[in-house]
């Protein structure tokens, strides 16, 4: 299919937004449906790191690779993005420290570093007081520190502000309050989606609803993404006299993210609970915890609010890109914590798939199809 | 002095509030001057607790009669205040129940039994068993408790929203957003309240501006109350399935208010902070680890806010309440943590104290001149 087409997005959150201006700058015809405002989602409520080495653990190296070409495009990415926006977004590029204290999180931040280091990652393995040179406000008992001088951190806020403005630039059609009810398939191909205002006939259809993608009808069985929602909570303080760190600072189980307006992110937990959007007194008590252990001034720090986050995580936690059995339905959803990271590639990707019917070979890893041997969900597929 | 006076009351929170009802209901013209909002201050932030035995540390034992004295007075105070206002307060006599985990907590606990037996007062020494009885969600590391049936509480917003509804009813003139900036006062004699807004002529003055009673310019500097401002950090959390708590349970450095709209109070820091009223990261964390140490299911329980008030505290640590040097000018002030419980009784002291220019014998130890053989500021008093 070549010319312009008229493309349905389900999801205005940051993939759906940055796939939707991309294929706009394409010259296509789009247009977003978001449930309630666009703009939202998961991204909005994120450390917002841009750090695909940190993010990097124990997964197969494609991720690595994918991650590491979304970081090459950001630059050129928020260029663009503040031209069509007028929105400066800036781009937090200090790199990160983790740091541990005790002696179990250190030879795990050693196995994580020799794997890394092995390779050829550029991570940089120091002592205490090494690690206190980068950040004097590291606790004195922190024993050892990893260094990543190339993870960067942005303002997601700004960035899903301009995302919006720069698609409604471009003439994206977004469509707030209207929650796409199912998706038309007949005959193995999309026909558009329907809203409780009517149908929209398209000739493709991108699903980027998050953790909600297995939750639209019309979708084949088969074909049902298998992504359920993390809730992340994450709380919002405010840097004080004596808590001016420069860089990210990642605890064992929590990460300290100073943003350039004064604000302090401390995230983020990982919970199995559904759609429950709930902060909760236990882990706001964690998170504290944790990242106190590591710097201790944030006991000082003014406190403003928690947020809450719904992840999609997909069954292996990596992200679902790519065409499906229906012709002209695609995904790109399952972001899981790094929706921010890879919303650069992931426009490119899906914009590529959709207008010249190919898909770069850096996400075939990533198709839908490596779940269809097994089903999508409990029961039966008749 | 006697018939009808014009009294201004300097301070529209608990006490300021109580006294000029019970000040108008004695047909006196009463107008409140509030720096902000009339009903806010400390007792806004509060548990609610009215507990003269739970409060009773190894005070002297006129405190411990005020208290019980202004418990006794509750029920008609609450009465009436609900005809005047309409606003159905409520009262929660469910009871206490103290706890502790650890060898020195349970030590500590047992000196406090011991000196309130010991006063004949009606307390109960439990084993960690029998406090689980009582209280089925309490934690099984719970070892030992002690329950006291006499203890109360109240919704403080529900309160303060009825004394300014019942003092609106009565004629008190309520003048919002108008600090006063000085007492005016002539030979040995208050002429009334200067304002921005211009002069107020009274015959009497009642200084009830809580932890800003020092800073009001006019009073001699030999008669200025020497109270200072204690911040009080309190979480807002909600009751979730599982922590259906019956009473309110004190853990040794936090306590736990099972409120009937569904709201669990845990309160409540102390700190010497100045006027800083910031919720802070690390205190946010310490009340829910202290709570969750002996209510384990806390943990779970939505988060909604963190709230701060600056609670009046005497050099002492006990109220201010009675006439000055200065005639015409009385304190009700200093109240520290017992405002919302010493409400009635402050306000009946000082109405007779106003009205009949004689307090009753219950409140000669609160006298501000028991502070007077020092210096109530540090430097010059020329």
């Amino acid at each position: 299919m070549s010319g312009s087409q008229r493309i349905a997005i389900v999801g205005g959150g940051v993939i759906g937004l940055s796939v939707a201006w991309r294929l706009a700058r394409a010259d296509q015809r789009v247009v977003v449906f978001d449930r309630t405002r666009a703009g939202g989602g998961a991204g909005r409520v994120a450390g917002g790191m841009v750090a695909p080495i940190s993010e990097y653990g124990f997964e197969d190296d494609a991720f690595l690779e994918l991650g590491a070409d979304s970081l090459r495009q950001y630059p050129e990415h928020l260029l663009a993005l503040s031209a069509d926006s007028g929105i400066d977004i800036g781009f937090d590029g200090r790199g990160a420290l983790a740091a541990a204290v005790h002696r179990d999180d250190v030879e795990a931040m050693r196995r994580v570093y020799d794997f890394r280091a092995h390779r050829g990652l550029p991570v940089e393995w120091l002592s205490g007081s090494e690690a206190r040179e980068f950040e004097p406000l590291l606790s004195p008992r922190v024993t050892a520190g990893m260094w990543t001088a190339d993870d960067c951190h942005i303002d997601t806020r700004k960035l899903l502000d301009a995302l919006v403005a720069a698609c409604r630039k471009r003439g994206v059609d977004i469509r707030e309050d209207e929650p796409v009810t199912r998706v038309a398939v007949n005959g193995g191909r999309v026909l558009g989606v329907e809203t409780a205002k009517g149908t929209e006939v398209t000739d493709s259809v991108v699903i980027a609803a998050g953790c909600r993608s297995a939750d639209i009808a019309g979708i084949p069985e088969s074909a049902i993404p298998p992504v359920r929602p993390v809730k992340g909570q994450i709380l919002v303080l405010r840097g004080a006299p004596g808590c001016e760190f420069r860089h990210v600072i990642r605890a064992p189980e929590a990460y300290v993210v100073p943003k350039k307006d004064g604000r302090l992110l401390v995230g983020a937990t990982q919970e199995e609970m559904g759609f429950d959007e709930t902060p909760t007194a236990g882990p706001v008590m964690r998170l504290i915890e944790k990242a106190w252990e590591v710097l201790p001034s944030i006991y000082e720090c003014p406190f403003e609010s928690v947020e809450v986050g719904l992840r999609p995580g997909s069954r292996d936690h990596l992200p679902i890109i790519g065409p499906t059995a229906v012709s002209g339905l695609h995904f790109a959803t399952g972001h899981f914590r790094h929706g921010i990271l890879l919303s650069p590639v992931t426009a490119q990707a899906v914009c590529e798939g959709v207008t010249r019917g190919r898909y770069p070979a850096s996400v075939k890893a990533f198709y839908p199809g490596r779940f269809s041997s097994a089903p999508a969900r409990h029961g039966s597929e008749n």
